[in-house]
């Protein structure tokens, strides 16, 4: 019963979320689905994809939070487009939190549409929004047992993003081991491993996204 | 309607929750949910108040994950009674959870249960597990706005424990504004600063524990 009520909510969800990809592919606009626990560095990977990639690429940012508008109010002081979703308590955000956030934004003025996601490592890999790429970070402090323990978040992302790689020396965080039992879960998954605070590692991750969003936009 | 059936849920959840905790109360157990996001230090807190605490009180230990027994292997080692709980895709522990792994645990021999929650800043605060007292780690390297971000966790808690303390020189995290947002939501909040790899603070907490404990078998 509870299943199938799940089951109902799921469904409905992939129905919006294909509605709202038609939408962006229209308008030609690569959208990112950024995930991870609290405190990972989602907004500070936006604020840094925001600088290494504003020069290329007209940019706009959904931020997911349950409640006060902080990480939004970081990427409006930056000059970028920028909604705040409130989930009133949601665990994450959905295709049709998404949609109702959509009448805020210029969509003809759109190249990459960023959302950052409630601080969750696991009930956002349950929901789509439309998007072209799931991207989720893991943060060196909170160990590599990450992908063993919440192995959903790992499968549907395709890029892991390996962030605050400047405190391995403070940490017991196993790089080796974390790559390996992500990609266990998924042989395909890009890793990126990055310092937000620093920047390196950065580069990397800029040339990649640009490469998608350059075959997306050429498809 | 999706209103409802949540609303029936965690009805349903409180009822449940209810007859664990007459349970506990007649076999005079006293129960901790030990609740964070991923990777803040729940194990690790559990593995040092089990050394702490262990001369003075019978231990046991219930672990909730989503899949994997690393945890209750890790708890297991020391000499504990562990059960896990695998909740097979959900994001956090719940009454039934509970009341289906209490006969692998001998109820006669416990002054304190400590139950682990799935790694996540937002669901498990809405379940009631039968519990004396919900505590909630924070980390270091989460950063300071947590508290606004994650307001429900804060006011269901008794107690905020910030970890890795020892991180401070290498995060940016205002510790005051920690405190103070955290006594906004929750006048009363417990708040002990430690760190689970150096030993600071700890003696704190266990002492707090330890008055909880007793306080109540003597009421």
């Amino acid at each position: 019963m509870k299943v199938t009520v799940v089951k109902n909510i799921l469904d409905a969800n992939e129905r919006i979320a294909a509605q709202n990809r038609k939408l962006f592919d229209e308008k030609k606009i690569y959208v990112l689905n950024l995930m991870s626990s609290p405190g990972a560095g989602k907004t500070s990977l936006v604020e840094k994809t925001i600088e290494g990639l504003r020069a290329r690429f007209r940019i706009a940012v959904i931020e997911g939070d349950i409640q006060d508008t902080c990480d939004a109010d970081r990427v409006a002081a930056l000059g970028i487009p920028a909604v705040q979703i409130n989930t009133g308590g949601a665990c994450h955000i959905d295709g049709n939190m998404i949609r109702e956030a959509l009448p805020a934004l210029d969509l003809d003025r759109i190249d990459l549409l960023i959302t950052e996601n409630v601080g969750n490592l696991v009930c956002p890999a349950e929901f789509k929004i439309g998007e072209n790429a799931k991207v989720m970070i893991l943060s060196t402090p909170e160990g590599a047992d990450k992908p063993a323990k919440y192995p959903l978040m790992f499968q549907e992302s395709a890029v892991m993003i390996i962030n605050k790689i400047d405190l391995m020396p403070y940490v017991d965080f196993d790089l080796a081991k974390a790559r390996r039992d992500a990609l266990t879960l998924h042989r395909d998954l890009r890793i990126f491993e990055v310092s937000c605070k620093t920047g390196q590692g950065l580069e990397a991750w800029f040339q990649w996204l640009a490469g998608e969003i350059e075959a997306f936009r050429n498809r």
